[in-house]
């Protein structure tokens, strides 16, 4: 169940209609679930998987879209960043998996991109691949690659508008989340005519940091859970259909970090906390020969609607950590190793 | 009163003995507050301050202390972090004021390191001085420029290692937060053997925006508080005496955005949000002829202490701020306005 | 004489019609000159001054333009930067003197900008003024603050869109380049119907650095010159009329450096070495109540012209800091000090 | 031959013994490279490799270096430098190899590391490999992946601290520089009793761009060379001896930026130019328990020192520039593409 089933409401701002990034128009999520023995006494185990999110459902190389990211901790490996930040532009879906999954997913990603553009690397440049990571080596066998290439293929192929599967699922499969089941959870909000939607993998914080927890449980009771991991890391993947500049779009996702420290976190020393945004609201075209200068639309900075739009930010980020609480089922992975689900009690 | 008399306590970590930046040894706080009528119907009115906090009672020039910059949000005009950044070293005071005092307080705070240091523009190079500021301007007759030279040197001068004042008091006479009288607030955290300090100077919030007042208070009651003020801005001047690379303190600096987001902050548009912080741990000379290395003792990055120093910035930039709103009594300034004082009830 | 009269051509592209930043169209730079002794025995002077350059003649502040800057060498103490790169814009004329002429011409320029804009400060928010600075205590002296004021504002009404006056003028009255007196340089550049056009306050650099100068002289000759001063700074002002989000605006920018390192600086521990960057492509109206989205122009980022545009940033910069050379007249200061001319010689 | 045996000098520091990034002690270098058709008719050819630089001998996981790095234009996808920036070290070989070569050469960097250390992944955390990469389609066949894991565990097993061979070799098999065929290139400088090393991949410049080539040829000629490859890219790995603390490892790293300016470059818009540096001075435990602090050596920054280490980047970068043109032969690539060797004549 999402948090508001269980009368949980974080802010102010209405969700969109799904509660998840998939309501920004266009936007898709796609998730590959790994999840068996591999060996026969189990000691050793995929649990992991990649999730896809694709900005829309045209040419991603051919249609860019307006992109930034924002590491707060940069304890991670996450690829791609460099030239999202130098141009403001995306054009490849943005995959999560497990952090040594990372060469197999760009490697897949790359095919994909590839065989759907067949100028880039022959008549045009190349491709700029953004994959996100955390460490899932508590419940996955994280050392034996379990993740492939072909497993990022079909997690784009299968993405859908529909609202995103959350909990231990795709790329969220295997990670833990205040010494419970985490992995992915999604929340949107609504500002005016526009959407944000944020998805996370989150993999961090330790049981006894979940803020709010002992509240809203009358006080009472063991927190459970493991306590054997370490810092983890969560990926913020923040979409908006508002007309944005990339340093706009900076700001806004900037704002993530307000939601993830709400829930408890100090962004661990050993956290790779990252924020990922784009805005669907321009499509930039990659191949325009001669077009010498282009027209882009953006919020009035000081409008109003900005701060609503960090505020947004925040409530959605912060909603979908603890919906990868809620969401997620108590999961068996590697060496016997078992993280229970997070039982947030029910408000009245 | 600070929170804690009222009943309110914030993280875990246990306070220094006086609750405030000065629990870090040696680090000094001094106050000039203005307030009178600037024309005889008191339509005009100086309503503002200067505060200086002093990493050392020596010679700050000649012993210049490790220092970092972050800026959360850079809608400010505080100078001197180029610098700061660049060096990784603070020489002088840092210094609070009202947004059109800058020039007038970096001018006596230059004035004051000249004197003490005859070298300086002679026969050695400049100085950097570092001040911030926010806007007062609802209360204080801005334009009008009442703080002077000579009030950035008395403020110097008279800096010491008691208790800090806290409330409408110095650079916090005319500040406004959540609608209601704020101003300068300051904390602290004890970890092991070192000491983590805040102070702010708050100006930001609107009044429905303060996190968990309505809870604090069992749900009941009216905000109260004025709503014409902008976004406003926040310093927050982090010390300690953990032995840290500047790198090392950016990293806690950044954690002070934790604290005021938890507060209710969204970081708004028009917002200065900036931590400059200090650690005390060395005293690097400016003279060293001849010296070609040195040495410096740096916290393990990867010891639990480090977490730890993150959450002591969060909780002591979050109780600083809740404590610039306790201790801060209702204010009158220009044009009739008045600023209450934000009743935040009484924990039993 | 500029070095192009000396038969010295740097890079391709072609120059503007005055060869100076006044080429883009609006830009305005005004220079006050203060040379005169201090005392009766000349042991302190005031050989110093204050550069103004308006992005348009308009109002600055209620028509701001795109602006970005870029900290090369942060070893200095320019201050209004934190605003200009949150938000990238320009609100203020840019002013150029010395170190601890900064407190004082930003007091005149906030007291120009508040007697133009009533509203600041009163019922609309505050104004961020942009201030940067070399040390100039080689022949000034610094310690005794001659800059006023009123020196800023004077510098302010006086700037035309003239060519610019070059060399030991306005800022760069008392500044030493290569050993050697420099100052104030510009220099400018077409690529296809845009400009771009650089001022330089140039004051950095060893004298046996100058790169190229043995070459240009057949390898003969002293180079001569001083050696007492340390490691100075420079500022570069770039403007152009090209239409550049801020992003690309920074891209150019960064450029600037490239033209610094040609003429033989190392970026020097002890420099400031800074570029602050404007185009007057778009207006930017400070009162907008009401609009939530405007629309903005900007070059295609892969267009060939973005190239032009990198390499006009870099031989502009370049040519405006021998100009500052080219154009310096020897000078006495403080303490008896002279710095002599830079005989470039002359290419037949 | 490297340049000097062409009598062509850059700048005024003496080399090291190599003149190569092997002079820093302990550095290694390998290279693997491919040269073969992939299909009969030789549309398609292997025409790349993989180039391996290893700090020292030892276990690079477990005996971490400080580092940092510095995009000077992100038009790439090198991987890793998020948390090189983060945490200010090193953990792994730096890879270099092209760009879609990037996925296979990260992962056989991680199965090489998680073979020397079983810990990885399963006791202690996960690790960060950085790769660096360029574009060589034009003669490369970039899209068929001719790169293999295995390529980079040969290439970190055979590296060695030799003087490594330049030009058309491992990463630098299929780069072209200024037209012409480019690749590797090294060189190093002796500051004191310190040692400053570049190695660099070269894959930039058209051919007109080359500064000083008409110069040094009489003027007369034609430079040759091909016109159709895209922006390109360079890679400049920087290692040093000299005890740096990483934000002091930065300033130098920055004025790698000085040397590529100089030969002509301004930073193309498609070009990936990037810094990844190194100093060898210190070996980071990665297993320290209970360890609280320790000690860290460091240049004191402003003596002379640090300046004429910035030099010796600037110095190194510019003649490793040089060097991976004048060192590479003739080759023969896909599609019946061939690069000719820049002939850059020799000074008497």
């Amino acid at each position: 169940m999402k948090i508001r089933e269980l009368g949980l409401t974080i802010g102010k701002l209405p969700t969109g209609e799904k509660n998840c990034i998939t309501d920004v128009e266009g936007v898709r999520v796609g998730h590959i679930t790994l999840d068996y023995p591999l060996d026969e006494q189990e000691n050793e185990y995929a649990c992991t998987g990649v999730t896809a999110i694709l900005p829309h459902g045209g040419n991603l190389f051919q249609e860019k879209v307006t992109a930034t990211s924002y590491v707060i901790n940069g304890f991670g490996k996450t690829t791609g960043l460099v030239q999202v930040n130098e141009l403001g532009v995306l054009e490849s879906p943005i995959m999560l998996t497990n952090t040594f999954g990372v060469p197999a997913v760009t490697q897949g990603t790359l095919e994909y991109m590839l065989a759907e553009n067949p100028e880039i690397g022959d008549t045009t440049g190349t491709i700029n691949v953004v994959v996100g990571e955390c460490n899932d080596s508590y419940l996955n066998s994280i050392r034996l690659f379990p993740v492939q290439p072909q497993h990022a293929l079909e997690a784009i192929r299968i993405a859908s508008t529909d609202q995103a599967e959350e909990g231990a699922v795709g790329a969220g499969k295997g990670m833990v989340c205040f010494g419970h089941k985490g992995g992915i959870g999604s929340s949107s909000r609504i500002v005016e005519e526009y959407t944000v939607g944020c998805l996370v993998l989150s993999n961090f914080g330790r049981k006894e940091e979940l803020r709010g927890f002992q509240y809203w449980n009358g006080g009472g009771g063991e927190v459970g859970g493991i306590s054997e991991t370490s810092d983890g890391s969560i990926i913020m993947v923040l979409a908006t259909d508002a007309p944005l500049s990339d340093r706009q779009l900076l700001r806004v996702a900037k704002r993530c970090g307000i939601g993830l420290g709400r829930t408890g976190s100090h962004f661990s020393h050993g956290s790779g906390d990252i924020v990922i945004a784009f805005s669907t609201a321009h499509k930039i075209a990659h191949f325009a020969e001669g077009v010498i200068t282009e027209s882009r639309t953006q919020i009035r900075e000081d409008h109003p609607l900005m701060n609503e739009l960090f505020a947004a930010a925040s409530e959605a980020t912060e909603e979908a950590i603890l919906n990868s609480l809620s969401q997620a089922a108590t999961t068996k992975g590697r060496a016997g190793h078992v993280v229970e689900h997070f039982d947030l009690g029910k408000r009245s």
